[in-house]
């Protein structure tokens, strides 16, 4: 099928980067086993997440990708990680090409606008106790496979509020 | 043209609501002119910005749009506004009949995601004061014509935070 010999296999050990700022991000990457991580880190040194991708999902810093000029973030594996990759000449080829992919990434893009939309709402005007548990609802497999500070740092919370909560429980 | 007969004209007034939460929204509505907040009102009765939508922009509660389910946002006018509106069967139509709607509406969305992300990396990593001057740099438009008490709801800080900026300029 034309649309699997365009994609690439890659496998990551744990810790390993898929994409490091500064460089320009050239894939879109599905993941098929494995959790991963995109975060940008700050100028005192801070890191801060802007996603996670587990089984299924899609990751890339979008706007590298589709501007082609350096990444802000950085994309690492938090697993051993197997990905399937695709290049930006052969995702534009192919919605050309295959003109449904369209209406199958704009489905997948409408279901990312809630998501983020639910996120910014929540950043916005939830407590960081009530962050975390609209996450740990919503997230509950990558509760399980994440540490909990970087879930502190996806939610822009600090590691000791997650802590006090989880004692409460 | 067969787009166009499926839209659905309507005016705001300035306050007005083009949906209230609670009820499903039905309408995905593109601003002619004029613009709208969607917003949630928490317990306490405080209002949180989920977005603005001016000129050439779409906005709806997209969640309840794609679902049915009922709004957890109300979309007001903060202007005198024009837009058209087109329903969700209509919309469902025309992604099939008309397939570049699909890569029409994919970009648009990717456009979205990457905003949202910089809205939310902000959101987590920055200062108030960074905050507010990302957003007048990316909105100059916006800032003219939002009062700031919206603009520090839409960004989750104080309106007196903005005060305290601009007076430092």
């Amino acid at each position: 099928m034309y649309f699997l010999s365009i994609l690439r296999h890659r496998s990551l050990r744990k810790r390993q980067f898929l994409l490091q700022a500064g460089d320009v991000c050239q894939y879109e990457s599905f993941v098929i086993k494995g959790i991963l991580r995109a975060y940008t880190v700050d100028k005192n040194g801070e890191e801060h997440i802007a996603m996670f991708a587990m089984e299924d999902w899609w990751i890339s810093d979008l706007y590298s990708f589709l501007t082609g000029t350096p990444a802000t973030q950085h994309i690492e594996a938090l697993e051993e990680c197997e990905v399937l990759q695709i290049e930006k000449n052969d995702l534009d080829k192919l919605y050309i090409e295959i003109p449904k992919f369209n209406r199958f990434m704009r489905i997948l893009l409408q279901n990312a606008f809630v998501s983020n939309q639910q996120r910014i709402l929540a950043s916005i005007s939830q407590t960081a106790e009530e962050q975390y548990q609209t996450f740990i609802k919503k997230f509950a497999a990558l509760e399980q496979r994440v540490p909990q500070h970087q879930i502190a740092s996806y939610l822009g919370i600090t590691p000791e509020t997650i802590s006090r909560i989880r004692k409460k429980k």
